[in-house]
């Protein structure tokens, strides 16, 4: 253990720790850190980290695959819930005999802090919505702000409370694919592989901190935000439900719009989508979570990386299109790092970084194979 | 005069309608229509339409060329009005010499209906923000709701007081792009040619739809719009504003972003940008235009047209990727149509077609040239 990582884990106290093979069905399990410190000094006490795994840990720990979801996303990658829930998002690459083998590797996929799904009961985070012990009520926008740093530095603390202190790969869609940059930027010593799935490279791009900030003016604009003083009143879910929309439009295309809607219903549709992501969103997680998105940048760091890097974008993607990766990895490639890029084709925009992955499969699992 | 022209134009009072020589300077003229009837039956009194002209009106009236403006424009496509300010958005293809050759031909512009920029003291247009005579107050959202169809009509009606009953060409960008193609759909008869710039082809996408949705959900969201009723009182600014920066966001790319802000500062220049061009914008007639581009479809008269078509497109236009008018091309050269193509390279997406449209010059001059 580090020392860095020492200022972080003061304590930790483990609910549920043991790891289980994968059948299918998958449980929430948590840890928690008793005290978490940010990078910029903040202390959060009781921390709690959601978390799923799949497949089984070798005993000497050396077979960890780490899964960091995408900003709308959850710990849910794989597999399904006790009673029938649709399966977790990279259900088709996550499993026995699949790109990332169940069958050779453990699977480990947590809960961000500031998870903006904070109000799933699948979601467990500690964020902007959780009861400051201190005070005894939701933080609101008293919690500290975090970076992906910060995202990165409570799933290391995860791991340990595991007895885990190495990966063999760290594989993310979107600002999963931010966060396992970060970890190979933050912990270049502990990661062998990156996969970086629809991601900006190494840092987010002007245009995209423009993105996020104007997904997250809707929620500000809602007086029922009230300056993130919400929780126990009305709360601002039609701001909410907007940047939720936001999200969908920006990380769609033309063409499956063209397919998923009538022409009089498009704004129906979209309402409906805001209704259904927001369900279990919460706006101040949104907003720190966006927060932290926006400051992805490891360029300061990038001689010291160590990990072999796979860049898989997404030819319609128009968050993160692939010119991003492409420069990102001749960049990294003229300082010496080992970089391979895949481009899935579709015209299905960013979402197809989940909803065609199976494209990328047979390059992810080779790479994963490869010594 | 067809049956349904007479239909809008029941009377017309022109105020200067002389039209001048272009050097450079132009000036804001206004006409008015006592009565103009929308297609869906409603009728508007005292309509006013501002518009300016280039270039000299041939004695035969038959070198007229019909500019349309963008969602978020004016009338000012070419020159300086007196006093300095900036050039039109299309200065650098209107004038003597140019694209459109100001010594050929008589270049007219003119103000939208419901022109978002109601405000400005150089636009004129009847819109909600306009005094119903009836009432003595501002429409709001009581004015009736109009299409594209409408604004051509409109136009038509300023032509026809003009004495113009023939268009050598209709070119625009953006929406109008849509206008030209409105054009030579609902009067097929009276436009030869079309050059529409970065549009969409023969009719909205549902993505597009969508995005106007989202553009004007901010609006609808700032409770100082009280469901348009807020002249004389504090006005939906803050709405009005991000709207306004999400018009510019989705009208731009990656690498003006790179280059205009430094990461620091997206937001706050984004800021900018929103208070730069909500100064003389009016929310209601945002959310009216938006609603008449977002009905924009032609398909069904697709065989009516006689117009020859040049479509423009720009490589990195996020809005009207160059695929919607390929496809356009093909459907109607399909049906016999006479239909050229041509794309601006470069990566400043939507608004290459107003900063690039250079590129565009020689096809659009020999376009403008051939029988």
């Amino acid at each position: 253990m580090n020392l860095y990582t020492a200022c972080f884990l003061i304590a930790y106290f483990l609910i549920s720790p043991t790891a289980h093979c994968f059948d299918g069905l998958v449980e929430k399990k948590t840890a928690q850190l008793n005290s978490f410190i940010t990078a910029s000094g903040e202390t959060i006490q009781n921390v709690q980290i959601g978390y799923e795994s799949y497949g089984k840990l070798a005993s000497d720990k050396h077979n960890v695959i780490l899964v960091e979801h995408y900003f709308s996303g959850t710990s849910h990658a794989a597999g399904r819930y006790a009673g029938g829930e649709k399966p977790g998002y990279w259900d088709s690459i996550i499993g026995p005999g699949l790109a990332l083998d169940t069958k050779k590797y453990f699977v480990i996929s947590s809960d961000t802090l500031t998870n903006i799904n904070a109000k799933s009961p699948q979601v467990i985070s500690t964020g902007p919505a959780s009861i400051n012990p201190s005070t005894g009520k939701p933080y609101g926008m008293s919690f500290p702000a975090l970076s992906l740093h910060d995202f990165v530095a409570a799933q290391k603390a995860l791991l340990q409370s595991l007895g885990i202190d190495h990966l063999y790969a760290v594989v993310g869609a979107s600002s999963g694919a931010m966060q396992s940059m970060q970890w190979a930027s933050d912990y270049p010593n502990t990661v062998d592989r990156v996969i970086a799935v629809i991601g900006p490279g190494t840092a987010m791009p002007k245009y995209g901190i423009a993105m996020l900030h104007l997904w997250s003016m809707p929620i500000l604009l809602d007086s029922h935000w009230a300056a993130g003083d919400y929780y126990g009143k009305e709360e601002p879910q039609v701001g909410l439900m907007e940047a939720l929309q936001f999200v969908h439009f920006s990380s769609s295309q033309i063409e499956p719009y063209e397919q998923q809607f009538s022409r009089d219903e498009v704004g129906a549709g979209l309402q409906k989508i805001g209704e259904d992501r927001a369900r279990f969103a919460d706006a101040n997680s949104f907003l720190y979570t966006a927060r932290a998105i926006q400051g992805f940048n490891v360029e300061a760091n990038l001689q010291k990386i160590r990990a072999k890097i796979l860049f898989i974008s997404a030819e319609s993607d128009l968050i993160f299109p692939p010119v991003l990766t492409k420069r990102a990895a001749k960049k990294l490639r003229a300082i010496g790092k080992k970089v391979s890029e895949f481009m899935i084709v579709g015209d299905g925009g960013h979402l197809d970084g989940l909803n065609k992955i199976l494209q990328a499969a047979p390059v992810m699992r080779a790479f994963l194979q490869a010594k």
